[in-house]
C-alpha cells in the first residue's frame, strides 16, 4: 500500500471505530489508557470527546496534554489498527459544550449543559500510524485534511 | 462495592478478556497505546506476551519498562475497566520462550522458538484501577495473590 491508500484505510477506520483506546500521562509521567466513546470527528484534523472534570486523566491532561488515540480492528479480517499521536486540547466554552450535547447527556452531566463536572475535550493529532498485517508506515497529519 | 468484591471483578474480567491494550512510553515520553493478545495471566501476579523483537514498544520497553494493561468490556452489560499499572520485562531465555509457543507462532516467528524476532513480554503489575458506572477503585497489588 502507498500512502495515500494508507490514509484512505486510516480515515475509514476513524469512521467506523465507535470507541477507542486514550492513551495519557499519570502524575509521574507513566502510561494510561481508558476506553472512550468517540464522540466526532472532523477527518485527521480533531477527535472530539466529552468527559467527567472529576475524572482522574482531566487532571493529567491539564500538567501534561500529549496523548494518543488508538482504533482497532480485532474483531473482523484484516486485523488492523491506527494510532494517532498528538495534544488534547481541554474546552469548557458554551459553543463546545453545546457541540457535542445531546439526549443522553444528562445522565452523566445532570446539572445540563453548563454543568462544571461537564468537560470536552478535543485532540489535534499531529502523525498517524497504520498497521495491518504485511503493512506498517507513518504519516504526518499537519492542520485539516 | 468493598475492595474483595472488586479485586474478584476486576480478576473475572482479566480471566475473560483474550485482547487487551496496552500502555507503554515513546522515545519522548509520550503515551502509546497498543492491542495485544494476553497470551497468559497467573492472577493479579502477572499477564504475559508474546511479540516481535523488532517492534517499536520493545525497544521503548528497554527504554522505560513503565507500562500498564487495560482491560474493558463495552459489549456488554455493564460497563466496566480495569487498568494495571506496572513494569514489563522483556524475557528470551529458552523456558520463556516455549512456556508460550504454539502451533499458530510460526506465523508471528518463522525460525522457530529461537527466532530472534521472538520476545517474551511479562508485565507485573503494582496496582489496579476498576471501573464501573458508580464504582471506582484502586488498589494494591503486591506479589503473587
Amino acid at each position: 500500500m502507498n500512502e495515500r491508500e494508507v490514509r484512505a484505510r486510516a480515515l475509514e477506520l476513524i469512521e467506523r471505530t465507535p470507541i477507542v483506546m486514550v492513551g495519557t500521562l499519570g502524575e509521574a509521567g507513566d502510561p494510561q489508557v481508558k476506553a472512550m466513546i468517540k464522540a466526532e470527528h472532523e477527518g485527521f484534523a480533531a477527535i472530539w470527546f466529552s468527559t467527567n472534570t472529576s475524572s482522574e486523566h482531566v487532571g493529567q491532561l491539564e500538567k501534561d496534554p500529549r496523548a494518543c488515540v488508538y482504533f482497532a480492528q480485532w474483531a473482523a479480517d484484516p486485523w488492523c489498527g491506527l494510532t494517532l499521536g498528538g495534544r488534547m486540547e481541554i474546552l469548557r466554552d458554551r459553543a463546545s459544550r453545546e457541540r457535542l450535547w445531546d439526549d443522553g447527556s444528562e445522565k452523566f452531566y445532570p446539572k445540563g449543559v453548563e454543568d462544571p463536572d461537564y468537560t470536552v475535550l478535543r485532540f489535534v493529532p499531529e502523525w498517524g500510524k497504520y498497521w495491518q498485517f504485511g503493512t506498517k508506515m507513518r504519516f504526518d497529519i499537519a492542520g485539516d485534511e
